[in-house]
């Protein structure tokens, strides 16, 4: 399962055979049965998730008990409530599993430490925050100029592996339109062709 | 000048004469008039700015013609067009002066250079984007479930500087309100004390 994480990182940095040593005491696995809880709103986000198997998302609950997608996270990315991991402070966001998911997780702690002991993990991690980012930055322009279509095209494009594995009802609240909108694009778009 | 770039990175993480030495050689001091551009929508995002001192803002502007204000930047904060500056695509963001400002420049090959050459450089990045993650993520957040009065109260309590050096105008466009509800919200927290 470690594999899985050292080549994500060999993606960015090079990693000598004593730094995959030291990173791998660094994380515990763990397995999640199709809907079940990573992490549930008000809770402290005490692990930072590298999913290395499965399908989770990132969401919160409205007062309305609507559902608003915040994240999706397959195999090769990392999954948190970021802001609570880091601060400490309550979750405002539930993770569950969407597919059963393979696991590897870092607690705060440990995730300074490893930074101190592989320094060439601050590279790793700025390399991925700076990609981060760019993705929040480019979400929240086109939730703005973008057209409910246009996003969705978007999303095809850039994820195509997303559109196939995550049912179409997170899809649509994950570009914030209601399924029978994505229905009706996914119908004009097939008749377009 | 650069003296105000070392006191921020010295924050975060600690930097030896040599380090000092170095990162001195990536930068180029620039000065912008008040009202000067750094950056227009449509060109590329050369450089990251650190701000030594003075007052400058990212913003977008619409089809309408209305301005859109993502970002103020002050003594201690960088600023760029994120995207355009790594990927190179054309910028989306203007950036002008507020006020008469002294900036430090780096471009895009001297920023990768500067962390192999200096790669408690790569430490300092990481946390910063680490918080701008964070801050990212509180402002979607709260964009989603304040008031509009709520959002001027935590702005007022997380940035009081910035309450009284920007225009009144371009606070109310960062909080995505109109000037007058700005105006009526201050004189309903006025009367409240």
């Amino acid at each position: 399962m470690i594999s899985v994480l050292f080549s994500h990182i060999e993606e960015k940095v090079a990693l000598t055979k004593q730094d995959r040593e030291k990173i791998s005491t660094y994380f515990v696995a763990k397995k999640l049965r199709k809907k079940q809880y990573l992490l549930q709103e008000g809770d402290i986000c005490k692990n930072l998730a590298f999913v290395a198997k499965g399908l989770l998302r990132t969401y919160n609950v409205d007062d309305k008990g609507d559902e608003h997608m915040s994240v999706f996270g397959w195999e090769g990315w990392w999954i948190s409530d970021f802001n609570s991991f880091l601060s400490g402070e309550k979750a405002v966001f539930n993770i569950d599993a969407i597919e059963s998911s393979d696991l590897l997780l870092i607690s705060r702690p440990d995730y300074e430490a490893l930074t101190l002991d592989v320094p060439v993990m601050d590279r790793y991690f700025r390399i991925l925050y700076q990609n981060s980012l760019i993705t929040k930055e480019r979400r929240l322009m086109g939730s703005i100029t973008y057209t409910a279509e246009e996003k969705y095209v978007k999303l095809a494009e850039s994820n195509p592996q997303l559109i196939k594995r995550v049912p179409q009802n997170l899809i649509a609240s994950y570009l914030g339109i209601a399924p029978e909108t994505l229905s009706r694009i996914k119908k004009n778009l097939l008749r377009k062709r």
